[in-house]
């Protein structure tokens, strides 16, 4: 699609946050309930996390047959549905599953409309504070507990100065986290285990970088597009494009971009 | 002091509730805000950090000039005034200075007041979630934005089943980190990170486990009223008091702390 009207984008848009509102309750109901973790060492015990994954998937899909029943589907938890218009709804019900099971509220609901050529518009969506980024369409909001304020990625300033999130050392290969080590002995702070917030505080101008590895297409598509409405940068680790996801480096601007590739350039092999 | 009655319970709680409720404010003001950080920069720019550390405890201290004038007060940013009742207000005004930094909702506001034993009751505020632990005289409450529950924490469970929190491999010494390794290595789960949050997911039923190192009494007397009095154990590494911080873990029962302690045992020399 190379054109999408301002009446489309409106309805993106609104779907976007219908599905947002959609996954909500059916996260909540397994956050932190008692008794629920305890489940998963019995036997044929259910498991809160898929069980919650499953759920909330399942809600933004029924939406999704009401309002956009034309376009396709990308979800983490039931695979792809074709669609005929050219644009692909990219669902992660629950990124962060460690961040939600030890009741960390860092997790996040991912939600993207894409084209061919990326994400248009994304929500990263946390349910129990009631935080949502979203951004797309000529717009970036964090709508939250303290009302509402336009995102706005940071200004420039050196690695030496720079704000660094992953979640390493919890993923990637020996060779990815050599790359991230890397940048990592460059900055002045790195922050773990933030997941999917971590986008979300680059896009509020908080934070400079974060650098991931081993990530889904419905890992990123909604950081993504947040992350870019607010005048930040998402690539692979080659500085080519990152909706597939894989190697990703998110920067708050062009010139920390640079530097943090830079050093990457030598583990992008 | 060997008793102390219902009243003057009471009392001590209403007056750990009104330094939490004169702290947000204080610390809200400079969280996120555009530019502060940046501030930093500047030499002779002022540190929003310090600045955020120092209002909030400022406002604590004048709410116990109004309603505990004869208490001693110890507190990270104005140390320590002396008091003729036996008791001490413990006070960290913001805990988790790098996450407040990075924007990162885990920081919090720590209160305490303790005899010379420890803590009596305790409080781990985080203002922008809206989410209140407290714990101490025969209860133990989260008051967060889906309501208020009771803190309970977790029954005993295999160390390789639990879940382990830490703020290595930020602090401690190398030896420390040795003795936090050779438990993280047992557990299911490690996760980084939270700051104080983590003993709040302890008296949650969240997490099994909080080990540290490089403490003060301030950074653990208020989270070790709340995780006491929701059935949990806070010691140092060889089961000695915690109160005046040093290595310090944080268990959900008996059971689970002695099998961390058995391990660090061989690294709390």
């Amino acid at each position: 699609m190379d054109r999408i009207s301002a009446d489309l984008q409106r309805e993106l848009a609104s779907c976007a946050h219908a599905l947002a509102d959609a996954a909500r309750p059916e996260t909540l109901r397994h956050f932190r309930a008692p008794g629920l973790e305890s489940g998963n060492k019995d036997a044929g015990g259910f498991d809160p996390v898929t069980e919650g994954d499953r759920q909330a998937e399942a809600a933004m899909r029924r939406v999704l047959a009401e309002l956009r029943p034309d376009d396709a589907i990308l979800g983490e938890e039931y695979g792809h549905a074709p669609g005929t218009t050219g644009l692909t709804w990219v669902l992660d019900p629950i990124d962060g599953t460690r961040a939600y099971l030890a009741g960390a509220p860092t997790w996040g609901v991912l939600i993207a409309v894409a084209d061919a050529r990326g994400p248009l518009f994304g929500i990263v969506d946390q349910p129990y504070i009631g935080e949502r980024f979203s951004g797309g369409f000529g717009a970036a909001l964090c709508d939250g507990p303290h009302g509402q304020r336009a995102l706005k990625a940071r200004a420039p300033r050196p690695l030496s100065e720079a704000i660094l999130f992953t979640t390493f050392p919890e993923v990637g290969t020996t060779a990815d986290r050599a790359g991230f080590e890397a940048v990592s002995r460059q900055v002045r702070l790195t922050r773990y285990g933030m997941d999917c917030y971590a986008y979300a505080l680059v896009a509020l101008g908080q934070a400079d970088l974060v650098i991931e590895a081993g990530l889904n297409a419905y890992d990123i598509q909604g950081p993504m597009a947040v992350i870019e409405a607010a005048g930040g940068i998402v690539t692979d680790w080659t500085g080519g494009p990152a909706h597939d996801g894989g190697r990703v480096i998110a920067a708050a601007n062009p010139e920390i971009h640079a530097a943090a590739l830079a050093i990457l350039a030598g583990h992008a092999g």
